[in-house]
């Protein structure tokens, strides 16, 4: 009857409170859409340039014999682990024992820890993955060797062992004879232990540009590493494991006749920190990874705006760069945009137009999303999680 | 009765089969614990000095008549927010539509998409946001302006919109009096639309270094502002909101007679980036957000490393800073490990010692990580979700 104003906010009010402040965020794609309907930001990869370089490590690792055990702090992705497992790979690394976790509830059972751990909470909790599954960790300190052989006791779990040592990066790892000689006895000794051998990674050497100088570094990392197996050797300790190498250093690595396993990631999906080198050798990789971005702003001549930024990618190994886009340049990233120059006499990409980027360094970029979208020959083909994103502990 | 191999590995396996796989990860910290307990890496918020920060810019704002509406992309944290409202502030910003989400979903009512939102899904998930808040939206394009009223006709929804103007960062935002004019007259026009205003921030202004350039130029973005309002003004047009600013420049933006509202964020926190800018003014804030990181390794004399790096910050605006800690230096960042060197004559953090960070760039480092662990007094106050981390489209 009162059609005045205090009904009609009633009204609304009864409007409003029967609508849930609960909206759920679409998937950014559905499977069978076309690539360019997928909601963006989104991180995408081609499958057809993805299991090629799967196949090309794996053939590389096999016609070397020696394992490939992927570093999954790559991608944090059950499902490219199941994929590389499927078709050889060893077993899977991980950086941190949380990241972990994923792998673990997917059925992945041979865990390489490629890290120390240090602390009760990271020790208890990876005790419990040991008991799982096969699981080895990096040790570089008595102390922590100590507290680790305690952790095992508690939870009645067992690890491998394997003493990093430091064959040129300068991060972790021992490089005395004597701590890798006590290293391993002790590891030897303790029980819920297993010494299983070496870890001998060169972060650094992996960006090294040159061919032939990255060869030469690597061949001094291995080097080093097979005088420490040497040394252990002599004292009667075998080295089953002697682990290593990445995506710049495998092709040296895995005929070095020291290396038995490589722990590349980046090579399944490249970067343009991985472009940047030089690919003269027998080993190399296409682009699988791209970021989508779509043009959110044309506010001037020669700029447009995209809608990816410091949320998306990371820059500390340089700026994205526009894939199949000559012409235009990715010249600054805010935190949610990024700055497009269109060089003179280039056609500007139009509003609403999505753009591939080839992301800078893969690690930190995966670490960004939830979902990775999946695509064969343009179309969409699954939304795979990324499950392990934000497992840093 | 058989007690040989097979039965023994029918048993084990039996063990196996009744453990879980999914193992959850505990919480890194419990309310009461010292901070030093806290697993890391884990962001943290000195409670004492965040909240003196709120306060200090909310006052600000009172002071100078203009109404503050922080931004959430800094933070993503629904908690934060609330508290900013609770001193006073009239809402808050978002730059990504499903950035809302949480925010709306924890009862905020008003919220600024500071950005162009571009695409049909953004568009449809912003009009559904827009019946249950008051929500206003920039737009630099009259073809996205259509596209912003068709969306909103189609839920039923009536946004605000503000055009955005380039007032010298030289992002997003028309610069033509034309364009300023069209875009809000056609505002004006459109059914479920409504021409709220300007918005001019100038995001490269914050972090001029010397106070005096830094002041400078925030005048002359004002002046340009309030050369777009008057030009408004004499068509006939009211500009009822004019939103900018940010914590750099947020000390000019309040008095300047232009600004009617705050954008800043990082106020609430601080971070090297904005450290590093000149504070003689009347205007400063403490850093109350740090990243606990722990020694992992301690591998030569002058070096130690840590457990937080590329995955846990972001260094595009410098390197972290060690918290308190006189001659210890975060000097490299991998994906998961930080470099500290330790200068001669001082003493080298211990195996397993927490160090607090300075993080370099609050906005990213936060959408890095799922829970804040908020102290006060060194002890765990609370565990608040970054609900909105990864909300990018």
């Amino acid at each position: 009857m009162d059609s005045g104003p205090c009904a009609e906010r009633t009204l609304v009010t009864t409007r409003l409170s029967q609508l849930s402040n609960v909206l759920s965020l679409p998937d950014p794609a559905l499977p069978g859409q076309p690539l360019a309907q997928v909601d963006t930001p989104s991180l995408v990869l081609d499958l057809d340039v993805f299991e090629a370089n799967l196949g090309a490590m794996q053939q590389w690792a096999d016609r070397h014999g020696v394992a490939l055990r992927p570093h999954a702090k790559a991608h944090k992705c059950p499902e490219i682990a199941r994929r590389q497992l499927a078709l050889g790979a060893r077993g899977i690394c991980c950086q941190k024992v949380s990241e972990a976790l994923p792998f673990l509830e997917a059925g992945i059972r041979d865990i390489h820890i490629s890290n120390e751990v240090v602390g009760p909470a990271k020790l208890a909790l990876l005790a419990q993955i040991a008991v799982r599954a096969d699981v080895s960790v990096c040790v570089d300190n008595m102390t922590n060797l100590h507290a680790l052989a305690a952790a095992m006791a508690q939870a009645g779990a067992r690890i491998t062992v394997l003493v990093e040592v430091d064959v040129g990066q300068g991060r972790c790892g021992v490089t005395d004879d004597h701590d890798v000689l006590a290293l391993a006895r002790a590891a030897e000794a303790m029980q819920g232990l297993r010494f299983g051998g070496l870890q001998a990674y060169h972060g650094s050497a992996q960006h090294v540009r040159s061919h032939t100088e990255r060869a030469a570094i690597c061949g001094q990392a291995a080097a080093r590493a097979a005088g420490y197996a040497s040394l252990l050797r002599a004292h009667g300790i075998t080295c089953e494991r002697i682990t290593g190498g990445g995506t710049g250093s495998a092709e040296f690595d895995a005929g070095s006749g020291v290396y038995t396993e490589l722990q590349a990631g980046s090579y399944a999906f490249m970067d343009g920190d991985y472009g940047a080198n030089e690919w003269s050798g027998p080993l190399s990789f296409g682009t699988s990874l791209f970021l989508l971005s779509t043009v959110m702003s044309t506010p001037a001549p020669g700029r447009v705006i995209l809608d990816a930024g410091l949320k998306s990618l990371t820059i500390e190994c340089g700026l994205p760069q526009v894939h199949g886009r000559a012409g235009l340049a990715y010249a600054a990233a805010n935190d949610e945009h990024g700055v497009v120059r269109v060089q003179e006499g280039v056609a500007a990409p139009a509003l609403g137009e999505v753009l591939r980027l080839v992301v800078p360094h893969v690690d930190p970029a995966f670490n960004l999303h939830d979902t990775l979208v999946a695509y064969r020959e343009e179309a969409v083909v699954g939304l795979w999680p990324i499950a392990a994103r934000g497992l840093s502990r």
